[in-house]
């Protein structure tokens, strides 16, 4: 817990003289003045984020953290559990959806196991950072201990202080874990207010029926656990997930370290909300990947204040709109670096 | 104009069994169904326009068609008109919007002078394809003789069967042209029977003012000139642009050779929406690349039936906003191609 605060500690806000001058370089470009719209956007703040006008993005990390959820015995999803850690292999024989947008971005696919109920032994190509064999069913009882929950978090943090040292310049957030909409839900309620019915939505494409259930098992989580939406950390123990909170760790370990972070879809957002609720200094380092097609997830952005990138009706997860959205973050620092000024180019201003 | 009715009469629908045989391979890869969204749709359009599962990307190139209008001394842009071959210099030279984006994607970007009003001589590395000096101010007389129309859309033409001789995958609209969004909200208008004000807007950023005089303009040139919006041939010579035509002309070549188009933003889906009154199947061959800041412009998308791939606030045109959806549509057809099958995975369907 202590590393968490200290960690919390180094988050400094964006220096927006960085913005300023960020810009003003942009608008000497050939171009009518902020006329390569949201594309200069992603270029000032990454600017500002790294500290530098062009920063260096030729390393970019996207981790997909995969953890299990007792909550799936309640039948929330169209899934079985073992598909967990069969994607898990999926994802490192590179065959996986998140796999093949990595690539296309330029991107690396780390997959980290901080909570999948599957003994991966010491299969090569993982980061080995198991917490717990998956969550309690939190119908029951708290999803997580105080302690598994910080343990994940400081996995997060870990790797985010890794990617610092070995010089990564954007990371991206993904994630697997079957049944793990639920949890998201259940956090978005416990910390909006809002009812479950207005945050929880179909997964992997669950039927009304289910969708009824599901609604149902959030509530009655809810119900037995109380977690408390003043404290970020009860609420993620109570009703979270292992994998939600190993991303709510890279989150809040990436703003400590100054390295711009984007989110990906539904289940990312929710660890992003927890981390953006433990400081809100959080925000400034965070780019929304994409707009869910889950309902809730238009809440937690508007609450990080991130507007997403794209909008192409995703729902599969894993770090998917992540990997497209940092080609367009990619595409922005280029525009700083690559573009002729007017005055290079000859051009009247 | 023979050639341009023996172009058209090339154009087929696209077959909807080819859509349906691309989504059935989509949806045995290891993916919740449908859960890639517009990917999917990508790649589905993409095989069933190639006629094969798998297109070959691996030549996109994105045509920038540079001319010159005469309604500009009738003060609608911000900019002179110098700042049209200066801006193709820039082009030619790689820093340029265009040529930042086409090399993040992967395309190349070819320089096409059909309407500058500039004597390049034999400048190396575009292509001369000049059809006249610029237009003629359309508030005093037709912009272009239907001689003179003819010429520029057969540019586009001959450069679509020039693609499809050398294998090249997908196709970018692009332009550039001081004043050119003054014709493209007048062929709007025309064709649309919205009203002037309805369709214009603020191009390169010009003020109040100057926007004002701009509907008047246009409005001039639609009372003078009367096109025919049942003859889209006529509204093009009327109030359209050298520029514009060629757009026309490359997407009814692209159609009649089975290669998907990717429009830019305002200027170019007003070329688009040209080709596609000549006959709707070209629609079926259309990807449109970004909902533009430009009013008048969603009119356009609809009349088309092409949703926006993106929405980042782009007004920059050249190409900008095709260079990126291309990555995108690009990432669509690897998902086809490189993502595991849940036999080839091991996974649980």
């Amino acid at each position: 817990m202590d590393t968490i605060k200290a960690t919390i500690n180094r988050i400094k806000p964006v220096n927006p003289d960085l913005l300023r001058q960020a810009q003003t370089r942009l608008d000497n470009k050939t171009k009518p003045p902020g006329s390569l719209g949201r594309l200069e956007e992603f270029a000032r703040r990454m600017a500002a984020i790294s500290g530098t006008e062009v920063p260096d993005l030729s390393k970019k990390v996207i981790f997909t953290f995969a953890g299990d959820h007792g909550v799936v015995e309640e039948g929330v999803s169209l899934y079985p559990k073992e598909v967990t850690p069969q994607m898990v292999f999926n994802f490192l024989a590179g065959g996986a959806g998140v796999n093949v947008l990595a690539r296309h971005s330029g991107a690396e696919v780390r997959v980290v196991d901080v909570g999948v109920d599957f003994d991966f032994g010491d299969t090569p190509g993982m980061l080995h950072r198991k917490v717990a064999r998956g969550t309690r069913n939190f119908t029951k009882g708290p999803a997580m201990t105080r302690e598994e929950t910080v343990a994940a978090l400081q996995v997060g943090i870990d790797l985010a202080d890794q990617c610092r040292a070995e010089g990564v310049g954007l990371v991206g957030t993904g994630e697997m874990g079957i049944g793990n909409t639920t949890p998201s839900s259940a956090i978005i309620a416990a910390i909006s207010g809002k009812t479950v019915a207005e945050v929880t939505h179909r997964g992997t494409g669950i039927g009304d029926e289910a969708l009824v259930n599901k609604i149902r098992v959030i509530e009655a989580g809810l119900a037995i656990n109380k977690p408390d939406p003043r404290d970020p950390l009860d609420v993620l123990a109570k009703v979270g997930g292992l994998e939600i909170a190993a991303i709510a760790g890279l989150v809040l370990g990436c703003a400590a370290n100054s390295i711009p972070v984007v989110i990906d879809g539904f289940i990312s957002t929710a660890g992003a909300l927890i981390a953006s609720e433990l400081h809100p200094n959080v925000r400034d380092y965070i780019f929304a990947a994409h707009e869910s097609v889950e309902i809730g997830h238009s809440f937690m952005l508007e609450r990080i204040g991130a507007e997403p990138i794209l909008d192409l009706n995703f729902r599969l997860g894993e770090g998917t709109g992540a990997a497209l959205a940092m080609g367009l973050i990619d595409a922005g620092v280029k525009i700083m670096k690559e573009m002729a000024t007017f005055e290079q180019a000859g051009v009247t201003k």
